[in-house]
């Protein structure tokens, strides 16, 4: 993730399969950068076999006297000529392998020791071990764990019987982990004749492919052996054409395509793009455009523009930047996650996108099942209707209630009513962009000129953390309240025992206070409320609002007149639980229902359904939410449908995400990060955090901090500012210096591969809030919470 | 696509390598197979090498006592021991390889007539050649060559150094082409032990290896060498555990669960899926849901229900249905085509999905370059929006224009008439399914609860094809008219000559009506209109009505008050091309601006932009109304994104699938059919389809057909119809034998892997429509040509 220099050029060899003759053409690389007046260093990582048979003795011996400055060094070697994970065992059956971390940081180490070391032009080849899946130390496949690197790549294809097939395989793993394949290189074997396939194979694609000499026989005097391999290797270097030579002059060319295209991609972006969200004139150039080279894991890998503009800086020019706020809270696992992309491939091979009115496939068969028998729908939903994201899901939702209230009051209606009927809500409520769900909320900043608010909305009571205590804010409209106020809550935990506090005087007053306003709404004559839409626990677009569980328990209890869940049927007004955010686990659960104790009658997800792949949203109903389509009238019917509704690619992906997930949530590490959330007397809470505890009850006292609130992987913290709002900038001003790389300190925690990482976080006004992924390092999480310390601190 | 049998269960085995054993482990499933009482086949469909070293002949000698019934045959033999390509040109350097489609159907046959042969229980093996990408005689990748027959898969593992690279790409391979793997089988060599890591691996993505004993060393007597081999095959069959026996076990419970799956899927699709535009009240039952095993070019692989409820029927329980309607207009090259599959996986493997306001990536900013530089954005656009579908890069559209009237109009707009600005555009218009774009079109059957009409529509003059004439039909309300005519065009050809026509005086005659029609509103006082919205050509949804092109361009000019193009900056009223459906050469040409005449000031894009895989959709807008959003005031912006804006798995996908329409356009097959449709003159027609002109003219003289139309991948056909509209089912009905696969003729054109299809089609009430791909083969049109006829005629 931060390996493009000016003056380095990196590439790491991978081959094809193992005896493809790896070393031999890495030599020719290293020895044709070098008679090119470059400073060449060779680095294979892992050497297995007998230590006179090791690639870097064999690259040296080729290639020392033809390079300013050339090197081959090698980090981890073992005598047995097998597998590095196997060899590792062989040697001493007890020791443990480096990690995975360790092994790719101590070849990032080496590179960037090696970019400050020389002045460059330099050139730089990795070799890897074996094939392209062959395993490292620790076991994990190469491909994947030099993934974190993103180096550019030459592939080494197989010249022999089945060649074509193993250069091919080889290849499309590459691709699937997204390297660049820079070039291909392989043996001229004149009987199999591979390369005369595979030459137009990899053009095809854009890659260029050289088929080189067979090294010469080996023979039996040492001297004459040496002479003879050292004239092929002079041969190979120094032929006209497609020549080595030649090679190295492409990989030279792309690299400088590299830094250009990363210099060129803010401008051209500011040229053709339209951004969501974003007031392009407030983006005052170049700087304010983060150039993405690529992502992993939780974090993306961006140009560095100070390095990138000055081409006498020996740094890299792109470097990790923390994914802060999972990329618009839809990361599960980071980013580029192997799973998720074989997932996306599986379905993209056998299905590619196929009809779905009166179809079924399986990807959308098993996620419609898993959702309803044993995920959010668990209990009361009977069906699953496919859209592609959380706006078009809740208009789906919208949809649905109005039709099923509309049927059934429908001769209580007047005319023209229903183009009316309204939402009942919570202030600070959004759904989306779409100008339908958008009428189901206020009138605010996000509206368009045909918004038109129908329905009505309740200033909720709030949950915040302030100088180190919980309290409930209720706000002053309450009908028992002459203003504002701050209810002391005991813990966190207890706040969110609702079934606890269902007979409290709060919750009486709760109770009182809906009641009367839905009763004085009805003798203004208001339109008729049609639909409950509630964003359970925390409203987030509209400022990372944690509302009282309480309160949206008890307005779900008055509406439906009913104690919810003794009927099957919907009551008073179909409830809508909008989790698109929240759902999945983003907040330490997979829903809101058994936490709330009741259930909707129309629920929502999306972003974490995906993974954090591709759109994809599902829009639960009950069965009697169904019915109310269901005649025999085709115009009666849900008449509502996107192009790609159900694509199998999505439907797979969230069924990799949603087994995923559950593998995740009896991980060592959810179990650790729930643990360290304890009510009082030690019991384990009732909601949690990925954030630690005590970093949450320091920041809350910190004089800059009105409140502080997090519930599993969010954390929001809102700064105290007089203007506040959507559009202040108070908490981008405080924190700014979190997107700094070089602000990371030396024992914190790093990205994959070693390098310090700046932070990329999104504000909502004077709310900051950080997003990890569901399976975030403990690790990256502290030097998190470490990092925004010190920019809290510090600005004071 | 239709090799699924009850009393039949067919494996290819595919080698991870060339060289792993593949023979020997099949030469054992053989035998297993047979000692458990079944009928055995063994295919080999292409052997190389010498005669006495045949993989069939081994197969023959160790198995054929130990089956009721085994035969090992070879359909290709080839002498010399290189890779099938190869070995046919080294055999006879000027003979021709059999196509792709003649290979496949010649195995495909095979597999068919054993199911006639065989009363079964039985089992079949398909033995490949070298690994999964070795070529086959054409050149084509095995794994490419064999996906039409979708037949579940046995890999055989690589147990040699460097196998298990070998062994996970070439799994990788297999997964990225939809591939089931049922089981691995390899060597199990006690110094590599590649078995050792590679059983987790596959048994965490739930695939079953085993790992199996090498076998015995050659011996020089051929007696004793038989007496060796044959008690080794003995040896692995009788295994108690983990033999072979076993996993033909195996194999035939994954056999069943597929036969059950396939069975119990409708039962549970309609038990769990909420299908948008269907009422569930008239599905009646299982036999009404399309089950879909997979998808291939143009064809599903549906279960055939009679089939599938008859254990004794000897015919494949899935077969092919071409997707007549290409999956709601989304296919572009058919389904799961490999291209589209490497480019979402490259995008995955390199970003997943990251944030995108102002941030740039390579997979968007090529995207919006491409679509504005040298596309329907060339010549007028200057940024792409990124949104998820149709409907909200329509949505999109819509908030772009109402701001930039807004903006312009703002002190001549009432109080609150922001909110009801109006949209012109035609009646038949439909712009997608969330609310917002649905209040721009007049109310109808697809209206919910809170729709409002939100402007005024002229009922457009249509073209049609009827009794073999071309004419325009002008609707009575046209102002000259004092009813519906039919005016006669020379040719089709003609119609679409929008710059020859627009003095003639129905032009001037548009134009009147057209200024009357809106002079007429605003005394009416009607709210004022804010925006013009067409969808250029044909309006799909609203019933495949082919408007004239001369109405759309004179309302636009005459929207515009100038000659359009004349100045950058939007005039009269920002005019909306929604070209979500014709766009991207659907119907012949990238964008219906240049045979119009006139550009749009925002455009939209999506189906045909991700080449039926995946959703995504692009917005396009000009300069001027980009700069009605461009202030110092957040608010100001267009605030409208979604989670996976932009999302880098789409844009590449678009990327690919651009590039890929760019070599079609060029391609021989749309020369073709562009040659086809000639003018009177004999000159290039300026429309033109892959449907044959006869065929078109020759149906429309039937007498149940009100009128057809075509143009691209095309073809519409009016039935006549007392009732109408979009409830009618009379399309439905009249062509209801279409679906019937075994109603395709002998002499026909057939799906991939020779077996006969029924076609999928849709209906919008009256009008049954056809949509290719873009790269349906000449001869599969002419067959579905031919059913069409052969329904329409036999119905009469």
């Amino acid at each position: 993730m931060s390996n493009i220099f000016h003056h380095l050029r990196v590439h790491q060899i991978f081959g094809a399969n193992t005896n493809v003759g790896k070393t031999i053409l890495t030599t020719a690389l290293v020895r044709a950068s070098g008679a090119k007046g470059k400073e060449v260093l060779y680095l294979k990582p892992v050497s297995t076999g007998p230590l006179q048979d090791a690639d870097d003795y064999h690259v040296n011996r080729y290639t020392v006297e033809y390079a300013r400055y050339t090197d081959a060094e090698c980090l981890y070697r073992y005598d047995e000529p097998v597998s590095p994970h196997l060899a590792l065992k062989m040697k001493d059956a007890t020791s443990e392998p480096p990690s995975d971390e360790t092994f790719v940081n101590s070849v990032a180490n080496r590179i960037r020791g090696f970019a400050k070391e020389t002045n460059g032009p330099a050139h730089m080849y990795v070799e890897t071990a074996g094939g392209v899946h062959s395993p490292t130390l620790s076991g994990t496949s190469q491909a994947d764990a030099y993934r974190p690197l993103f180096l550019p790549t030459v592939l080494i294809g197989d010249s022999q019987l089945g060649g074509i097939s193993t250069t091919i395989s080889a290849y499309e793993s590459m691709v699937l982990r997204g390297y660049n394949i820079d070039a291909v290189m392989l043996f001229r074997d004149e009987y199999y004749r591979n390369w005369e396939y595979l030459k137009p194979y990899f053009e095809e694609r854009g890659i260029r492919l050289e088929a080189l000499p067979h090294p010469p026989p080996k023979l039996a005097n040492l001297a004459d052996d040496f002479i003879s391999t050292d004239e092929y290797y002079e041969s190979l270097v120094s032929a006209e054409e497609g020549g080595v030579g030649s090679i190295v002059d492409h990989l030279d060319v792309l690299h400088k395509k590299r830094l250009e295209e990363l210099e060129s991609m803010p401008r051209r972006g500011l040229e053709s793009i339209w951004w969501p969200f974003v007031q392009h004139g407030l983006v005052k150039g170049e700087k304010d455009v983060t150039t993405i080279d690529s992502a992993y894991s939780d974090f993306f890998s961006i140009a560095n523009q100070r390095s990138l503009s000055n081409p006498s800086s020996q740094n890299s020019v792109v470097e990790p930047q923390f994914d802060g706020s999972a990329s618009w809270w839809t990361q599960t696992f980071g980013h580029a996650h192997p799973s998720l992309t074989m997932a996306a491939a599986r379905a993209s091979g056998r299905y590619g996108h196929v009809m779905f009115p009166q179809a079924v496939h399986l990807p959308a068969l098993k996620l419609a099942e898993r959702l309803i028998q044993n995920g959010p729908g668990k209990g009361w939903a009977s069906r699953a209707f496919f859209s592609d994201n959380g706006s078009t899901g809740m208009e789906v939702a919208i949809k649905m209630a109005l039709r099923a209230y509309a049927l059934r009051h429908g001769q209580d209606l007047k005319d023209g009513e229903k183009k009316h009927l309204g939402i009942l809500g919570l202030k600070g409520s959004y759904h989306g962009d779409t100008i339908g769900v958008m009428d189901a909320c206020e009138e605010g900043v996000y509206s368009c000129e045909w918004h038109e608010a129908k329905g009505y909305w309740f200033d909720p009571p709030t949950v915040s953390i302030k100088d180190g205590k919980v309290s409930i804010n209720v706000p002053g409209s309450l009908a028992s309240f002459s203003s504002d106020k701050d209810i002391p809550a005991p813990s966190l935990s207890w706040v969110y025992e609702v079934e606890e506090r269902i007979n409290t005087p709060l919750a009486r007053a709760y109770a009182q206070y809906i009641t009367r306003s839905l009763e004085a709404l009805k003798q203004k004559g208001a339109p008729p409320l049609a639909a409950l839409v509630l964003e359970p626990l925390v409203m987030g677009a509209g400022g990372m609002l944690f509302v009282d569980p309480l309160f949206q328990r008890v307005l779900v209890d008055t509406v439906r007149g009913r104690r919810s869940g003794s009927s099957s049927k919907w009551s008073g007004l179909p409830v809508i639980f909008d989790e698109v955010f929240i759902g999945l686990n983003r907040v330490g659960m997979e829903s809101a229902g058994p936490l709330l104790g009741v259930y909707p009658d129309i629920s929502v997800n999306a972003k974490v359904l995906t993974g954090g792949l591709l759109p994809l949203a599902i829009t639960l109903a009950s069965k009697s939410i169904y019915e109310a389509f269901v005649t025999d009238s085709k115009a009666d019917a849900l008449l509502h449908g996107h192009s790609y509704t159900a694509h199998p690619v999505g439907c797979e992906v969230a069924n990799e995400t949603l087994a995923m997930i559950d593998k995740l949530t009896l991980s060592d590490d959810w179990i650790a990060a729930q643990a360290s959330w304890v009510k009082e007397d030690g019991q384990k809470s009732s909601v949690w955090s990925l954030w630690d505890p005590n970093f949450v009850t320091e920041i809350s006292k910190l004089p800059q901090v009105a409140g502080v609130m997090t519930l599993g992987a969010v954390l929001s913290i809102k700064v105290k500012d007089e203007a506040g709002g959507y559009t202040s900038h108070s908490a981008q001003t405080l924190l700014q210096s979190l997107k700094d790389a070089s602000q990371t300190g030396g024992s914190l925690s790093t990205a994959p591969g070693g390098a310090p990482f700046g932070i990329h976080y999104r504000t909502l006004g004077d709310v900051a809030y950080f997003i990890t992924s569901l399976n975030t390092k403990a690790g990256v999480v502290r030097s998190i919470e470490d990092r925004i310390w010190k920019s809290l601190t510090s600005s004071t």
